[in-house]
């Protein structure tokens, strides 16, 4: 695989959009040649548009002009960071005119043909994409990465799954950067926590019960457990945290949990992006945001304070970056899975 | 009653300490007249020590000298802000020397002869001082009120205790001020999340449980229903958060339970610190630390969300004040209370 | 002075509309009466809109409908706090239909026919609204306060000019307020510095010099002195700090540059607005925005740390409430001002 | 240079002391093998004690044993990021024993005898070092960096001292990471300024002068211009701003002012940790702490902003990393000017 595939960026220039780019610039399969945004940014060189990485912007993209949604020149496999409202519409365009679309979007997650992916938890559900094309009559497709809180919980209930997931609580801690750019006020987040994420709690206990269910001849069977989220934004810059609460029906011991946590966090995806999906640290204070948002790129999970819950029986707090493994970093481990199992070359 | 009681501060330097001191200056009932604190600050004029308040120190308070831990010279009725480690020996010695101690400290919260009081929780259980008074041969006694995160559900749960209460999941994001000064350190607190706050979570399962439970001939008899807590803390000043779900037996209409948040919202307790203990606000985003947390002059706890829960029936977040409806606004509460029942002049 | 004067509020539904229509609820002069705003707002009730303020808002103003910005229906006296966009026209256009405009906005401040003022520092350059009537064939008129940062400046200034000012550096440390709501993004305020305010040491600069100056046949003839500003932004919810260093004709002892700010800082102005201009706080760690923004009801500027600089002669600290000091209770004051003196009545 | 020159760390503990370990840990000429700390620290393994950095401890160092401050043991060239009550009487210590003490303490700087050194600016001090052994009768000695915003100062006069440096203005806004662990409490930083940093105006304003001093028969004599400080302390991780003021005796074209600090940025020092020492940012809004901090792994200094200023003739924002440029990488830079002119050697 000398020669890196070519692909292009829906929704280039938000927070997600410039961590793509960012993610994607010495990426050993992929090169970003085409970028697309919405009519406020297009006809500018990427260079000419702000920027708000710390790291310079990688120099080829920079030289890239910002063109339209429009598939016509894209190249077969796009990323999408763009926002639902765009999405919607944009993204079955684009598998319509033979482009697999990598979204990060939540515009399509729950559709019952389309793939909701965590490579190291239910990479099986990628067959959905060809009854995808099938159904749609698409030569493209979409395949999706769950709401960036949602995967923390997922990685960690998969890592249990083997115990009989009975119930699950989730109260999460997210940070400013999940609500983009300019996002949340100073004025509304410094010195104060907000309550309230619209959508995210419904999406919490949703996508978690799909991207954990079961593939039959039907679709997605989601998972049979309950969900219950309440989800609260918090003056953090990069770093959801997620304090869990599970019910399991075997009982294991809590040393048999850590066991599994342990045993599943030393599983990486055999992908580029692929490292330690989560860690466990011996520390009460830990996971924090600040020490732990960047383990593995992004990409690791950070999971502590495993202990007995008096009503479910197991509790455990979880830290990801939700810019990486929520969303941009998330979303190019699943362009990897694709690439890996041919389905890209398929559709060309 | 024209004439002030005259009252003593035991730990009056601290966070807690100075709020009494502030909140008390224009008490109708009480008069600080006496001052200790550890030896650290022993022997200088009040005035002359650190004071963290905006609001410019009491001159009355400031005239006075911080004796030692002493209660000679005490009045009849003291605060206790003390650290639990003085507390633990201080207190039960000026219950012995005839002194009636309103202790925020944790010290003595859950030995079965003292009363636990919130008083629009449980007032009834003051009755416990006669019992400790017996058997512990005192002529004083110790009278505490909760933890600052444990107040908060036990409110809210006050609220709903006639729909039957199951089960309790509670979540907090708790305000650095509840740590004391110097407290967290700003290169932990800044931007971050610390999801450990050493012995809170075991208080606030305890606390609400006692708080809630019936008295009989043995004491206080725990409340039936399970509580489960994690608490973390944020990089807000003042202002805990509680996310709450809970199971109720009775399983009513959403609509009911908010009528009943309503109802017990309204009763302010009969005392000259009495304001509505908890306001349900109509509002999403809300509650906030940074809008809410003066409300009822940081007495009255917010409450907003209230929502089905997936797992356990309902759910909802409260916000309070940790320093006053959590600490020296609850220990005035509560002297009160023991005022307005005729305990000090027992005492005497 | 029974009955109060009929008052309305351009620009009614931003930060400083907020506040203004917050402080004038109790106003013993000013009965706020009407609202209006842009087109965004207009037709809506103002309870109906949203509310930033901890403290709710006043019940009489919530049962206003916010009109458009025309003069029509508006009574004599307007306070302005609209953007200097939509301030540039209308303030004028109010001011020829005959109200007199109380502005906050930055528009028509180095207007040579418009008095900008501190009523501590320049009450006889009201003089100049005389014949800005004359001038514009105006029967009403405008009357502006200073940029929040400038006023600090020119209090400071003030109680030192009769040592003969010579030169003046000042470098500002800015509340996030000062940009308005939604104003600056979290993320780039969280744990961050910005080094630029648009604007701002140009106005630092230039309206100091014109609010220290003198009034002669011309106008207002600048001060003689150099002002030198640099500004950022910190994240600080509400009180612009200014490092000042500034040298003095007389070379006085420090002593006496002490003495001159507590004698200024005596005078209140006898207005109902009037409080202590600046007080001198003797702690080297002061004023800090948390702990001493309040002061006076947010009307009084709080200096320390007065010492020998090495080039210029003297430096110090000065605190001031951005919203209230800086905007609000300054146009509040200037109203007071301007009615106290009978020009609304000669309006009429 | 195949084998690396062993050094030791006095002081290890503290923030300074872990950056130098981490920043050692991948040195090309320097191996950390000997570690010193206080009593309290004492005897422990290195991996037991707190370690607050995001990046995991290096192995090799974790596994080192935590001494004594006795030289007895110490390799040649020891690092000292003690606290100055310690190094008062250490570092001299060290200095008779042998060692050649690389010190980011105040205690010494300003002993005419003790190089302190910022390798772009005052190489050529480095030659104090053999007046130093030959006074004291020392085999080692003590090298120092400067203050960490004193280091932001020269680095910029340096570039400018081409023009007649006359006099300087500078104002600090200072990370919360220059007071240590824990340093400022949580509650004092949080949306706060602290006007206040204990001693460090007077270091800005002394240690410039000397950094810029010329070094003749005598020793070095201070750069003849005065400075004067002002220093503040912002809830910022890590990151100094020195908003700085500049009077030039050559009254250059600020097109001549800017070439000449990209001249300067463009030389870096010809040792492993050289970097370009400065980079000029062509943003109004930079440099800031969150964008800039880590420019140049820390140890290049982000300048912006410069322009005419009224009083001084230039002003400019400088930024750096307070613990990198302002100490721990300092310090290393300086050991590598120390062993590249070859002054460990010759004291062995």
């Amino acid at each position: 695989m000398r020669e890196r595939i070519p692909v292009g960026i829906l929704g280039a220039t938000g927070v997600v959009g410039q961590h793509l780019v960012a993610r994607l610039a010495a990426h050993p399969w992929f090169e970003v040649v085409w970028l697309a945004a919405s009519a406020r940014s297009e006809g500018w060189r990427y260079g000419e548009l702000p920027w708000r990485l710390p790291a310079p912007m990688p120099e080829r993209t920079a030289a890239l002009r910002v063109g339209p949604l429009d598939p016509a020149t894209a190249p077969d496999l796009v990323f999408s960071a763009l926002d639902a409202s765009a999405a919607d519409e944009a993204e079955p365009r684009f598998a319509r005119a033979g482009r697999v679309v990598i979204s990060n979007a939540r515009s399509h997650r729950m559709d019952p043909l389309v793939p909701l992916i965590v490579p190291e938890v239910n990479a099986d559900h990628l067959a959905l994409l060809e009854r995808q094309r099938a159904a749609r009559g698409w030569s493209g497709g979409i395949v999706t990465n769950p709401n960036c809180a949602a995967v923390l919980v997922a990685l960690v209930i998969a890592a249990l799954r083997q115990f009989g997931i009975e119930q699950v609580a989730v109260t999460t801690l997210q940070a400013l950067s999940g609500a983009g750019y300019p996002g949340v006020a100073a004025l509304d987040a410094l010195g104060n926590v907000i309550p309230f994420i619209d959508g995210e709690e419904d999406k919490i206990e949703r996508e978690t019960r799909k991207l954990l269910g079961t593939l039959d001849d039907t679709g997605v069977v989601d998972a049979p457990f309950t969900v219950s989220a309440q989800s609260t934004r918090v003056p953090v810059e990069h770093g959801h945290m997620a304090l869990i609460s599970v019910a399991l029906a075997d009982r294991p011991a809590l040393a048999d949990v850590r066991a599994a946590l342990d045993a599943f966090g030393a599983r990486a995806a055999a992908l580029p992006g692929g490292v330690a999906p989560l860690v466990y640290i011996d520390d009460p204070h830990r996971p924090q945001p600040k020490l732990d948002v960047a383990r593995g790129g992004g990409m690791t999970v950070s999971v502590g304070r495993l202990r007995a819950c008096p009503l479910l029986g197991y509790k455990l707090v979880a830290l990801g970056h939700n810019v990486v493994r929520g969303a941009a970093g998330a979303a190019i481990l699943n362009a990897e899975l694709v690439v890996s199992v041919g389905r890209v070359l398929a559709s060309a």
